[in-house]
C-alpha cells in the first residue's frame, strides 16, 4: 500500500469547517487505497497569539519555555482533524512530536529533525488508520519540547514523506500552486505546473512564501515528490520534483522571486586591508547570514565601503554584533537602509542562454532602475534596488523573461 | 529544605498581568527557603473554548483525542509561569504530565493518577528549580495524553504533594477559603479558619466547589495539608486538615452546602418486588451515581415508586439506560423533575447533638418547605427541596445552626 503524506496549513484547518474539508480530502486518498499521514499547523492566529504571549513577558526569553507555548496549537489541530475523520467512519489518531517520537536537536525554537522513529507510526498505517501529525514540533533527546521554526510544518511533512518513503507529499494551502511571480504584483504571473528541487529551493530562498526553504532541500536530498495546492479549490497545484522527471517540459525561466523583508547594512570608511569575508565570518559566527555583498572604494585606495543585506527579523542583533566589533574592523559608520528590495530571475536557462544578465541589466536600465547589487548562481540571477520600484522592476522583467499568460 | 505546592486555578491565571502575580507568590515561598511546585490550570476560559471546539465536532466524541485537545490549554500557562519566573530572575522549567511522567489509567477524559515518577522533578527542584508543571493531565501507560476531568488541576497538585511529601499543599483561587455556606446565598457566611478532611469531603461532595472532591480525598488518604486561599488577596485562607490536628478548635457544625445540579428521575408503578438496589447497580454498570434513592409503595401493596437524583450532566445517559430497562424493572412510567436542590449540613457536631435531623426538620416545617427525601451519614444530613426553595432553606439553616457572622 503507497503511503500519502498530507500536509494542511494554518489557512488551511483555520477552523472548524475547514477542518471538516480537509478530512475530507484524507478520505480521498484513503478511497484511493493509499495510507495517508496528515500533518497539520495550528488554526491560523493561534500560533501568533501565543508567540506574542511569550513575547509580552520578556524580549530574551527562554527558548524551550517558548517552545512548549507555541507547539501547543498543533495538537490541538491534530486531535481536532483525527476527530472529524473518525465522524466520516475512519479510523485515525493524533500524533505529538514526542509520542512518535521526532527527534530533533536541542536548538529550541529552531530545532533541526535528527531522525523519526517510524515502528509506532507504521503499526497503525498498516492497521489502516491515518496518522494525524501535529506540525512543526518534536522531541529533543533530554525530552524536552522543540520547534522547527516558522513554516515547520512542511519541514515535518516531507521529513516524514521521507522516512516512510511515501509516494507524493502534498501540502494544501490558500494559493494554487507555485507561480512565476508574486500575483499580487504582477497580473500575468501563471501558476506552474512543475518546478524542479533546485529553481524552488532558489524561489523560496529568493522571497516565494508557499514553501519553506529546509523543507524544500529536504525533499530534494531525499527526493520527496512535493505537490503545492489550494486546499479549497480542485485543481493539480505545482509538482515540485527532480530535473530528471521534468527534463522534457523545461521552461528556460521558471519565475521571478522579489523580497522586501531585507535591511540594507553599510560599514563605511574601513580600511582597504579588511575584506567582505571578514564581515561574513563575523556574522555566520552568530548565525546570520549575510548576502548581497558589495563594496566600494574610496579614490584614496586605502578606504572602503562594505554594504550587505541581512534578514529584517535579524537587524538588531546583526547591528550589535557588527558594534561589539567596531575596534577591531575600525569602520567609521554604520548605515541603515530598509527601503531595499532584492529581485530574483530564476530558471535553467540562466545556465544556456548568451549573456542572461545583460537582457537584466538592459531592462532595468532602459526603466531608470538603479542596481545597487548583484548576486548570481547557476540557476539564479538576484540584484538589489529600491524597495519602491520593486513591483514594476517584476512585472517589466516578467513580461521580457515572456512568462505573461493571457487572462481568463 | 522542605517542599511547597501551590496551585494557580484558571481565574489565577487568566491573562499575563495574573500570571505574573502568580510568580511573586512562587518567588514568596523561595524567598522563604522552600522548593517549590506550582501546578497550573489553563488559563480561564480556554479550556471551554476547547471543549466546544470537540462537542461541535461531534456528540460522541474520542475521548482520547479530546484529551489530546484540551489538554494543550496546561501546557500554554505552564510555559508562561516559568517564563515569569525567569524573570524574577527565578530558576523555573515547565513539566508537560508525560515529561514528569505522571502516569495515570487509561479512562480518557476522567483519568485517575497511577502513579508519579518524581525521580526528574526531584533532580530539578534540588538544584533549585521551580518545578512548574502543566496541571490536569498526565499519560497512559501506552503512551497516550490523559485528561483527570474538570477540576483535575487540584488533583494532580495533591498528588504532587503527597510524592514529593511536601509541607503543605495550596490552592490559589478566586474566592477566600472555604465558607459556612454559599456567600451567593447567605450574606452571613463567614469563612473557616479550618476544616477537617472529612467534613471538606462531605462539603465537596454535596455541592462547594472551591475543592473537587477526588483532591480532597486524595489528600485525607496522604495527609497532605491543603490550604485554600485567594490569589488576589493577602488572607490566611482554610486550612484543610486532620481530625487530629484541629482537636481543640472545633465547631459542632462546620457548613451548609447546597447543589441545584441534580435532576430527580421517578420510576412509577414497579412491582414491589423490586428494590432500589436492583436500580442502582443498573446506573452503577454505566458509572452513574444513584443517591438520595426513596420509594412510595402503593395502598394496594404491589406496586411502588422508586425516587432518586443523578447528575444533572448524567441525565440523558441515566435516562437512556433506564428506558432499556423498561422490560425489565416493568415500570410504568419514568418521570423527571430538574427543579430540586439537595441542602446539606455538615459538621462533626451530627454525631454527637441530640436528635440532629430533629432540628432540621422542625425548622423547614416551621417554614413550610417539604422534605422530599433524607440521607444522612456521622457527619452528614442531607434533604432533597424544590429549588425555589434552595436559599430560603440554606440561609434559614445557618442561623439555627449557629453559623451566621457579624458583617463587617
Amino acid at each position: 500500500m503507497t503511503c500519502i503524506v498530507q500536509k494542511f496549513g494554518g489557512t488551511s484547518v483555520a477552523t472548524l469547517d475547514l477542518i471538516k474539508k480537509a478530512a475530507l480530502r484524507v478520505k480521498g486518498e484513503i478511497e484511493a487505497g493509499h495510507s495517508v499521514v496528515a500533518v497539520v499547523s495550528a488554526m491560523a492566529g493561534t500560533t501568533n497569539t501565543l508567540v506574542e504571549y511569550v513575547r509580552d513577558l520578556s524580549t530574551t526569553y527562554d527558548r524551550a519555555e517558548y517552545d512548549a507555548v507555541v507547539s501547543s496549537g498543533e495538537q490541538v489541530t491534530a486531535g481536532l482533524l483525527a476527530l472529524s475523520l473518525q465522524n466520516l467512519g475512519i479510523p485515525a489518531r493524533s500524533w505529538q512530536g514526542w509520542q512518535i517520537p521526532i527527534y530533533t536537536s536541542s536548538h529550541h525554537a529552531q530545532a533541526k529533525i535528527d531522525h523519526i522513529d517510524t515502528d509506532l507510526l507504521l503499526q497503525d498505517l498498516n492497521k489502516g488508520t491515518v496518522a494525524v501529525v501535529a506540525g512543526f514540533q518534536g522531541v529533543s533527546l533530554d525530552g524536552r519540547i522543540t520547534t522547527l521554526g516558522r513554516g515547520g510544518s512542511d519541514t515535518t511533512a516531507v521529513a516524514l514523506a521521507a522516512a516512510l518513503k511515501a509516494e507524493r507529499c502534498d501540502i494544501f494551502t490558500d494559493v494554487e500552486g507555485i507561480y512565476t511571480a508574486d500575483p499580487n504584483y504582477v497580473t500575468a504571473a501563471g501558476k506552474l505546473d512543475h518546478i524542479a528541487y533546485q529553481e524552488m529551493l532558489e524561489l523560496a530562498a529568493q522571497g516565494a512564501k508557499v514553501l519553506q526553504k529546509d523543507s524544500v532541500e529536504l525533499a530534494m536530498h531525499n527526493r520527496v515528490r512535493l505537490r503545492v495546492l489550494s486546499s479549497l479549490r480542485n485543481t493539480p497545484g505545482t509538482l515540485v520534483t527532480s530535473e530528471n522527471e521534468l527534463r522534457t517540459t523545461r521552461k528556460h525561466i521558471s519565475g521571478i522571486a522579489h523580497t522586501l523583508s531585507d535591511v540594507k547594512l553599510t560599514l563605511s570608511a574601513l580600511p582597504s586591508s579588511l575584506s567582505l569575508e571578514d564581515v561574513k565570518d563575523l556574522l555566520k559566527s552568530q548565525h546570520i547570514a549575510l548576502d548581497m555583498g558589495h563594496q566600494k572604494l574610496f579614490p584614496c585606495g586605502t578606504l572602503v565601503d562594505f554594504s550587505f543585506i541581512v534578514p529584517a527579523a535579524e537587524e538588531s542583533r546583526a547591528i550589535e554584533t557588527l558594534q561589539t566589533a567596531k575596534n577591531k574592523f575600525n569602520f567609521h559608520d554604520l548605515l541603515k537602509n530598509s527601503a531595499v528590495a532584492k529581485i530574483s530571475v530564476i530558471g535553467p536557462g540562466l545556465q544556456t542562454e548568451y549573456s542572461p544578465s545583460h537582457k537584466l541589466f538592459q531592462t532595468l536600465r532602459e526603466k531608470g532602475i538603479e542596481v545597487q547589487a548583484v548576486a548570481s548562481s547557476d540557476i539564479k540571477l538576484s540584484v538589489l534596488i529600491a524597495a519602491r520600484e520593486a513591483e514594476r522592476a517584476v512585472s517589466t522583467l516578467h513580461t521580457v523573461y515572456q512568462l505573461d499568460v493571457e487572462e481568463n
